[in-house]
């Protein structure tokens, strides 16, 4: 089923969005939940992101076969204050929560100058950007997070409780793509630690530590009894503990060790929290020129290296890659293809 | 002047607020910003912060006599938005431009559930944490960052761009003190570079590049002709872009570059802008106890090492100062405190 130029599978952006859209209805997702999770990740797809592309599917489908996802979901916004809108999400997932509260946060945020989407009862599994990016689309700027699993030891400690916890900002520029941040706070990603397990590469101090917390440069030591660390130390570890407490309490949801603890090992996302900020720029008081002013920080940013290239802004290879992917479509491994074709025979 | 015994002056809280408030108002502050530095630098010293106490007072003192910072500016907070308020410092330091938003900005965030304050023509040289922890104490959820002066070049690049651009963040608690986190962006405070070059010590590799845009330990050579670098790489250079946008265009305030740019080079601090959040966790809908959920995730975090102790909570090092210096006093070198004595005799 596959070809054989290193066992990849070549896929034009449509035959992503149906193989994952059928994949996900042959599995129990109604038609608005396949549309938001394909969508999702086919934008994950066309922008090189292939760790949060169809790379997801097989998670999202072990989630939906052990009834610990709900497919289904219709998830309700609730306003409940004039600067925040609440998700329920009814246990489903992420994408289309986010689809829920995305317009009434717009407005509270244009309205209000400020305001915050809370989601919960969700599995996110997908990238934070495509969030944060939607709202800079609107002329906002925004900053997202979600927790995870308990991947990670706090600065100082070698028992795992924080996730990978990723945060994702959004800018707005006048002309041209939206500058956008998307990051797990854990020194790298859970799917690179992987990935170099797989390969047998190590990965650099700092990464992790081991089954004995110590320093370690071997992924599989990390994987199987170690712990990730965050990035940067205990700045890092600080960010961290912010996504968890923003994710999660605040919002009335559950921190990623207690994701942990109630997940069933299906293999799929576990439940939590997504909180978003959205401001108006044009709300901030000023002459309103905000946006623009943006402009002579990219332009210096862009003049910092020693030669032309050395600083990107971030986002810019995932926009590169959506010049191209639509013409050219992608290519996915040969086995992850026979695996998704198996999974839209529907459920074992 | 000073006792013998390591030439340090030996000083009450009392001392350190009349001494600062003395020599404030011999260098131009009117009382109520006079009062306001003084506040906040003694609460430095009192919480062990030397680099923010009394050690600040001359970069305070030399932007008063070189005109270039307002001691009698009456800062003016204005209703811009529902969640919005902004202060226009009027060139005054940022202390007496927070206690003119602080009022109206937690009174928006109980209103909307989140709010924003953006503190523009000021002048920030202290620390970030008092104005998070006032408002934690308020029982608020807080974040705040201010740009500085161009110290750091973006990752990849090795031109400074970025200030020490600074973050705080803070969490209350039912019982105790908030959780209140207070670092830099770059991989160490400035302060501490200066320090380990005044000392002759080494900084560990990350902190900054020398001339040639080459990493190295010799903090000489990153201050004289290099370059500092934010913490964590990439990930860091993100957050300290992000600052820069928030402390900087968001609010029509310039980022760090052009502060540096438009700065007299007194030895005082630059002009440029803060930005602080609020959110009431008890208008985030759910069931309203966000923050009695937080202790779960700290309880977690204090036992997450090897040992007691080897996680510790964010800010609890300057709490446990907090208890002693009432009672025992603080020291600073006698240097400082000569230099001080001289100032509080009026401008030279």
């Amino acid at each position: 089923m596959t070809d054989g130029a290193g066992n990849l599978k070549h896929l034009s952006l449509g035959e992503v969005h149906d193989l994952a859209f059928n994949c996900l209805v042959a599995n129990g997702c109604d038609d608005a939940n396949a549309q938001a999770v394909a969508d999702n990740m086919t934008a994950a797809e066309r922008d090189g992101s292939e760790s949060h592309g169809l790379f997801r599917l097989p998670g999202y489908v072990a989630s939906l076969q052990s009834g610990k996802a709900d497919g289904k979901a219709n998830p309700q916004a609730e306003d409940v204050a004039p600067g925040v809108v609440r998700v329920d999400a009814r246990n489903g997932f992420a994408p289309l929560a986010f689809e829920a509260g995305r317009k009434p946060l717009v407005a509270k945020a244009k309205a209000q100058g400020i305001a915050v989407l809370g989601i919960v009862r969700t599995f996110h599994f997908a990238a934070l950007w495509p969030e944060v990016e939607a709202l800079a689309r609107e002329g906002l700027v925004a900053f997202a997070c979600t927790s995870t699993m308990p991947f990670a030891a706090p600065a100082g400690g070698s028992k795992a409780l924080f996730g990978t916890d990723p945060v994702a900002f959004a800018w707005p520029r006048p002309d041209g793509h939206p500058v956008v941040v998307d990051m797990a706070t854990t020194a790298m990603a859970r799917g690179e630690v992987m990935l170099a397990a797989r390969e047998g590469h190590d990965v650099p101090l700092g990464v992790g530590l081991d089954g004995d917390g110590q320093p370690t440069r071997d992924p599989k030591a990390i994987l199987e009894d170690g712990v990730m660390l965050p990035f940067g130390g205990y700045k890092g570890s600080a960010i961290s503990m912010m996504v968890e407490l923003f994710a999660g309490a605040l919002i009335g949801e559950v921190f990623s060790f207690q994701a942990g603890e109630a997940d069933n090992r299906d293999g799929g996302p576990s439940r939590g929290g997504e909180l978003i900020l959205a401001i108006d720029p044009a709300r901030m008081g000023g002459d309103g020129d905000g946006i623009a002013l943006g402009e002579a920080l990219f332009e210096k940013m862009l003049d910092a290296g020693a030669a032309p290239g050395a600083v990107r802004l971030p986002g810019d290879r995932r926009y590169g890659n959506r010049e191209k992917t639509p013409r050219d479509g992608v290519a996915i491994p040969g086995a992850l293809y026979d695996r998704i074709l198996a999974l839209v025979g529907g459920p074992a």
